[in-house]
C-alpha cells in the first residue's frame, strides 16, 4: 500500500510554488498508473491539471476527490526552522511548504483511493490541479470542462482542504461564503489646498462612501452560515503634497457572502451607494467588481453523514458542519455534484515552519479509506 | 537709475533654484553698494540672505521691503517655450522661472529704493531672502532676528510678492490665512478578511474621521477673510492585498484658516474628533500637526491707504484688499510692523513658461516710487 506520508514528503519536495508544476503531478501520475489508474494530464494555458480514474466511466457510484498540488512561496526560506522544501519528519511533525495546505491532503485521498476496492459498478475520480492558490482560472475549472466534454463524472466529491481546527476531523466545510472584491475610483479635479472651492475633492467622497458602506449591516446569518461581512483593506491616493487636492482616489473592498447574496445582488447595492455619493459630491465614481466565487451549501446528508460517520469511527469526533473560511475549489466542484471537504489541522498554512502532526496524515488517509468503504459497501 | 526690467532678466539668469544663491544676492549686493546702500550678508545654516539698509540705523520712518531671489525647480525645461534660465524678452513678455515669483518684484523695489531721495529722519531697509520657496526657517526669520539683535528695525513693510490677479496693482493682500497639515495615522490589528471580527480595520475609522473633518464647517468668514477651509489631500494604505485587513492607515489634511482660529484651537479640536474615532472603532489614532503660519491681518488704515493711492495714481486701479491664496514671508514680518503685499500678475508663477509684461515690471517699480516718496513727504 501507499504510504500516505512518505508520498506527502515526497510531494513537498517538488517545489510546486504556483504556476510551477515542479514534478508534483508527474509523481502522482506515476504513482496512480503503477496502481491501475487511468492518468490524463488536462493542462490549460500552461496550467498543469491531472484527472484519474480508477473503475468504469460513468460508473453508476462514482466517488471524486479533488486537491491541489501547488504552494504559496515559502517567503524568507531563512526565517523557517528547516528547509521549506526538505520534507523533513522532525519531532513527530511533517514540516514544509505545503504539508497542511494540502500535499498531505492529496497523498492521504491518494493513499486511500489507491489501497480501495472498487465493485464492478464502482469507479473513484481524482481531479488534482496546479492551480489553486494562483487565479484558479484554468484550474479545477479546466478539470471539470474536461471532465464533461469527455463524459467524465462523479456522484459526490470530497475536496482534501485542511478544514480542521484543533483535532484532525473537528471540523467539516458543507460550503463556502461567496467572495466579492470591488475597487472603486472616485474622480474629483485637482486643485490648490489653499483653494478648495475651485477643486472638486475626491478623498472626503470616497471616505463618506467607505463609512457608509463599513456601518451597513449586511445581514444577521443564516441557519448554516454567519453573518456576511464587509471589509475596506485599502484607501489610496498616493498624493505626497499637502498643498495640491488630488484629481483622483482608490480604494478595494471584499465581502464574504452568505447565501443570503449573490454577486450580482452585491454589485447593484454598491453602484446604489456609489452614485448616491457621486450625486452628493458632484465627482465620478468607477466600480469594478470582481466575483471569486458564489455562497454555496451542500445541504447536510447523505454525503456530509457518510464523511461524519466515517471521522467518529476514526476518531470518535463529530465533525462540526462549517461555512467558514475564505475560498476553495469547492466552489467549483458543486455545480458539478454534492460536495463537502475535510482535511487536517490547518493554522500553519501560508505560514512560516507550516507543518502538520506526521500520525494524522495517516489518518488522514484511514478516515477517507473509511469513506470509500461505506460509500462502496 | 537702475532699469528694473534689465535687473529682474539679470536676476532671472541667476539659477537661485532652491537652495541655491546661484549668484542672484551676490548681485543685488553690488548694485546696491553701488547705490550708498549698507548691505550685510545674513546667512544662516547655509540659507543665503541679504539685509541692506540706506540712511541712519533706527531712522523714525524706515520702510521696509521684503521680496525672496529663489525660485521653484523649472521641471522639465524642454516644455518651456524659452530657456527657463534665459531672461529673454520677447513678445513684450520677460520670460523665465521667477519673472512672477518674484525676481521682476525684487528688482522693481531695488531700482524704486535706489532712485528714492531720503529725508534726514529716513532709511529704507530691503530684506531679500534666498528661501522663501523651501522651509523657509532660515530665510526672513533669519533676517529678522538679526535685526532685531543688531537694533535694526522698520516703520512699515512692503512684500513685494505677485498679488495682482489680472491687471497690475488690482489687488493687494492686507494679510493672510493660518496654514496648519496635520498627518493622522490610525492603527489597528491586522488579519484576514475573511475573519473581519478577528480583526480591527483601520480604514473604517479613518473614513468616519475623514468625513467628520470634510463635513465640518469650521466658520462663515469674517469681515475681511473668507470662511476657513480643510482639504484632505491623501488618504493611503498600501495594501495591495485583498484578502488581508491592514494594521494601519494613513491621512493628510490642510487647513487654511481666518483670525477666528489659532494653530493651538484647530490641533485641539483635530485631537476632540480623533479621540472620538479611537473610541468608536477601538483603534489609535496619532496625529502629527505643523502649522505653517498663524492668520494675520494688517487692517485696513495708513499703509494699506498708501499703497492703495499709489497703485491708483499709477493705474488708475485701486486695490482690492485681500487675504486669501496661500502663505508668504509676511507671516514673520507681520510680527515686527505692519505689512503689506503687492506685486505683479501672478498666474504663471510655478508653472512651465513663467512670465511677465514687461512694461509692468517698470510699472510696479514706479509704483513702489510713489510709495516710497509719499512715505517719505
Amino acid at each position: 500500500m501507499t504510504d500516505a506520508l512518505a508520498l506527502a514528503a515526497d510531494l513537498i519536495r517538488c517545489p510546486s510554488v504556483t504556476p510551477e508544476e515542479g514534478g508534483a503531478l508527474v509523481l502522482l501520475e506515476r504513482v496512480l498508473s503503477g496502481a491501475g489508474f487511468d492518468c490524463v494530464r488536462v493542462d490549460r494555458n500552461g496550467t498543469p491539471n491531472l484527472f484519474a480514474r480508477k473503475g468504469p466511466k460513468g460508473a453508476a457510484r462514482t466517488f471524486g476527490f479533488n486537491g491541489h498540488t501547488d504552494v504559496v512561496p515559502p517567503g524568507d526560506a531563512g526565517r523557517w526552522s528547516v528547509d521549506p522544501f526538505s520534507g523533513e519528519v522532525r519531532d513527530g511533525m511533517l514540516w514544509g511548504r505545503g504539508a497542511a495546505d494540502m500535499k498531505s491532503g492529496v497523498a492521504a485521498f491518494v493513499a486511500a483511493a489507491v489501497a480501495a476496492r472498487l465493485p464492478d459498478d464502482g469507479a473513484i475520480v481524482l481531479t488534482i490541479t496546479g492551480d489553486e492558490e494562483g487565479d484558479a482560472t484554468d484550474g479545477t475549472v479546466a478539470l471539470l470542462d474536461w471532465m464533461e466534454a469527455e463524459g467524465e463524472a462523479m456522484t459526490v466529491c470530497l475536496v482534501g482542504e485542511p478544514t480542521s481546527v484543533e483535532a484532525l476531523g473537528d471540523t467539516m466545510k458543507i460550503g463556502r461564503r461567496g467572495s466579492l472584491t470591488a475597487h472603486v475610483t472616485v474622480r474629483g479635479k485637482q486643485g490648490h489646498s489653499a483653494y478648495p472651492e475651485r477643486a472638486r475633492n475626491p478623498v472626503p467622497a470616497l471616505a463618506r462612501l467607505v463609512d457608509r458602506l463599513s456601518s451597513h449591516r449586511l445581514d444577521e446569518g443564516t441557519a448554516h452560515f454567519g453573518p456576511s461581512t464587509l471589509a475596506v483593506v485599502t484607501m489610496d491616493t498616493g498624493n505626497p503634497a499637502s498643498n495640491v487636492i488630488p484629481a483622483e482616489t482608490r480604494a478595494t473592498l471584499n465581502i464574504r457572502f452568505n447565501d443570503l447574496h449573490s454577486g450580482e445582488s452585491l454589485e447593484r447595492w454598491l453602484r446604489e451607494e456609489a452614485s448616491r455619493v457621486a450625486e452628493e459630491f458632484e465627482v465620478g465614481v468607477d466600480l469594478a467588481c470582481r466575483v471569486s466565487g458564489e455562497a454555496f451549501l451542500t445541504p447536510p446528508g447523505a454525503l456530509s453523514g457518510l464523511v461524519g460517520r466515517a471521522v467518529e469511527a476514526e476518531t470518535g469526533l463529530r465533525p462540526t458542519l462549517s461555512t467558514t473560511g475564505g475560498t476553495s475549489d469547492a466552489r467549483f466542484v458543486r455545480r458539478h455534484c454534492p460536495v463537502v471537504e475535510l482535511g487536517l489541522v490547518g493554522p500553519t498554512m501560508h505560514q512560516v515552519d507550516e507543518r502538520v502532526e506526521a500520525a494524522q496524515v495517516e489518518g488522514l488517509a484511514r478516515v477517507y479509506g473509511r469513506v470509500l468503504a461505506e460509500f462502496f459497501a
